[in-house]
């Protein structure tokens, strides 16, 4: 038996949430009180939430895959015996999530490892950005002719993927290479580019399913693959998400987490807390901030509600990371405006323990931290922050992994999808969409000269170019 | 005669900063007018800014470090010949600059490379936390016996990095190696316990000079040693913030870049843009957002003006890289609310050029990206995101970089560093402080047994524990 299926090992290792800090009694001014949460508006919002499962296609992942995973795990195999070097061509989504899950569940320097101590498995690279400096780069540290690359766009059209695409497939020719040994492509199985290219080039393919967008897909092929190809039991990643899903059935708000999460989150953006502050005390957590921030940033920031009134909502994602930013940000969240609700990582039990040695006793400034541990010291130092916050009147909630495994991860990730979603339920706008993409999409076009966007070109040209009024 | 000495090197090289999406005519009712600028006021903040630079001593680090930067240049030669990895122990400012320099100047992939494409230098390992899992995992690729320390703290006294020299000095004994030939200290060189604990020890050391904090210090000992080791052209950075003070020296707010935007900043901050979005538009420049963040926020974070009154004033600073985080954070700065000033850093020339090549003709929604450069593709993004903020009404500036080095790199550190301190000018503020982060500090103390903090550990276990109610 898996160990994620043993009930006690499950309630062992499931993420606890503190909320105390948000409200009014620990706080003051800046706290919620339970008069609050208006149980009609959440009663309602939890309704649709049950409605709508059927359309949020990525509440079923942690189900419906036990074919397409045996796949993965098989595909994964092949890759780890033959390459020693795997390229994610990706953007937002598509590279987010499989970063993030391999910060939190491998070695912190896997790249760095030889491949014996990576458990045999390629180093990874999430390429999710088009600098010419940064694809040479890669260039120089890889061997294309020992490398696996996964080109991952949903819609099969995301211009930056494409185009790195067109230049491994050149640069993979040119070597005397054939894509289909070197390239597996996931994305649509119907709709797209991608798919097209693939069936031309007889890639092995994976397929984003419908209703899973970007930022909710790293439960799918998107990100199931990278992580199964570094060596993260996927399984037991989907079973921790079914877990979280359990949890987060509840119907009582005062029961169930991730949706508590949510209201509590937008009471505070009602209240002029516009920034979100996500903040891991540990660095293995470090990019689940970046992770988040998609999904928080593209669900919930949105100009017009369900009902198309102008709104202008959402609420800013900052990335922080303890106790590094201790040393960088925190004198503003104690001191600036009251704009900031602070989303605390902890970690109960890290994966090793270092000890504080003896030294320099005479000074004790220095001596008091002997025969602790390091453990204790990023321990203590998260909750005195905590603490500080409080002091200062700020608003924070906790979340706390008993440790740092697929199963944790697992409910992690599918505990903010389930608190973004019900948080666009409740400020009524839809929260799988992004239509303020587009103008900068078409723009790009025009300037490239993509064929049916010369009316977009004219409007762009007929900025005046060469301003030096405000040009210093 | 070193380029930076040349008079059309040092103007083809200027940064040039624009302003116009910042202004009304560009972007409608969120734009500043000039009416908006207040000459008075600015003309107090200027003079207040000429009579404290002597205060300022950052501001002289361009021109009074030439035997200090023999003596940096001396000792990275002999790193660069006797180790194999420079590992920097420090955190804040400390870390950042050092962080932000080498992505921004060496290779993206520099500890990737064999040593000799390194140029001969060493790898460089930033630890700025104090994660155990990351002790671990440090320890798990370097060599210790092949290993330089530069152990950074400027009071001499901080947590984190004391904690980090006694496991480093613990582990070198152990193995046989002499601290002093593995250890190099910066710190203050009269006051704390690095300079007792070096003395001690024998350790080189570089000083901190008195006036210099954390996060005003990467063009000082703190950041230039880590930089010459790994080969950056140190003196060319300091010829680059020398050529930019003399830039900003110039009263007329219009004329003076640096005075501009901290000017703009203000305004802004005045008008409800709590937030303050940095997006480069490069992967070297990556990291220059994070030592911004630390800059701007703990600078300008702050409870009380310099008359004792209550503000609290800050403006949260955000990182975000183009292109990625267009799949990431826009569709929320396009249509969100406004509260936001998005800093764009453009690059006129990347050091390389990489064709997109033909491929897939038939398919044109792909085809149209073939016989364009990935830099085209990512300038035009960048010119398509900055139209789409200014079509959303969204208030944006750019500083371009005619190239990223040394000499445009020392331009920009110097550049924020002013535009800071102009704005806490403005703002009544001392931005030379951080008062907001000693209660966490003191907090860490008690918690971790800390002679004297008695009353404050006290004062934290009357905190109720395994409180149960708004825990999940």
């Amino acid at each position: 038996m898996e160990r994620y299926m043993d009930a006690a090992f499950r309630e062992i290792m499931r993420l606890r949430v503190n909320f105390n800090n948000m409200m009014k009694p620990k706080i003051g001014a800046h706290g919620l009180e339970e008069a609050d949460f208006d149980a009609a508006k959440l009663g309602a919002a939890n309704e649709r939430m049950a409605q709508k499962r059927e359309t949020m296609k990525w509440r079923e992942l942690p189900y419906n895959q036990d074919e397409i995973v045996a796949d993965i795990l098989e595909t994964a195999k092949g890759v780890r015996k033959e390459f020693d070097d795997f390229v994610v061509l990706g953007i937002g989504g598509s590279a987010l999530g499989p970063i993030a899950v391999q910060q939190a569940l491998n070695h912190l320097h896997y790249n760095d490892l030889p491949k014996a101590k990576r458990g045999g498995g390629p180093r990874l690279f999430v390429e999710d950005n088009v600098d010419p400096e940064r694809m040479e780069a890669l260039f120089d540290v890889i061997d294309i002719g020992r490398t696996c690359f996964n080109v991952i766009t949903k819609s099969g059209g995301t211009s930056e993927t494409m185009a790195q695409l067109l230049i491994i497939c050149d640069a993979l020719k040119k070597r005397g290479h054939t894509p289909e040994k070197h390239i597996i492509a996931t994305t649509d199985e119907k709709k797209g580019n991608l798919i097209i290219i693939a069936k031309e080039l007889g890639l092995k393919t994976f397929f984003v399913p419908d209703g899973v967008g970007g930022r909710f897909s790293e439960l799918c092929p998107v990100g199931l693959l990278a992580a199964a190809v570094c060596g993260v039991d996927i399984k037991e990643m989907l079973a921790g998400a079914a877990y979280m899903d359990e949890i987060s059935h509840e119907g009582d708000i005062w029961e169930n987490p991730a949706h508590l999460a949510g209201a509590m989150m937008v009471l505070m953006m009602e209240r002029g807390k516009n920034i979100s502050v996500m903040m891991p005390y540990a660095d293995s957590l470090k990019y689940m901030s970046d992770w988040y921030a998609q999904l928080w940033a593209e669900s919930l920031g949105k100009r017009y509600d369900l009902n198309g009134n102008e709104v202008f909502v959402g609420q800013t994602p900052v990335k922080a990371l303890g106790v590094t930013d201790q040393h960088s940000q925190v004198q503003l969240y104690a001191e600036g405006p009251f704009d900031k609700v602070t989303t605390f990582l902890k970690v109960g039990e890290y994966r090793t323990k270092v000890d504080i040695p003896d030294g320099f006793a005479d000074i004790k400034d220095v001596s008091f931290l002997s025969g602790h541990t390091m453990n204790e010291l990023i321990q203590a130092e998260e909750r005195a922050t905590e603490y500080a916050l409080l002091k200062a009147g700020r608003p924070s909630w906790t979340i706390t992994l008993p440790e740092v495994n697929a199963f944790t991860i697992g409910q992690l990730l599918y505990f903010f999808e389930v608190m973004t979603a019900f948080a666009g339920e409740l400020m009524g706008i839809n929260a799988f969409d992004q239509p303020g993409v587009e103008e900068g999409k078409n723009a790009t076009y025009a300037l490239l000269g993509k064929p049916g966007f010369e009316i977009k070109k004219q409007e762009l040209d007929s900025a005046p170019a060469n301003e030096t009024r405000y040009v210093l």
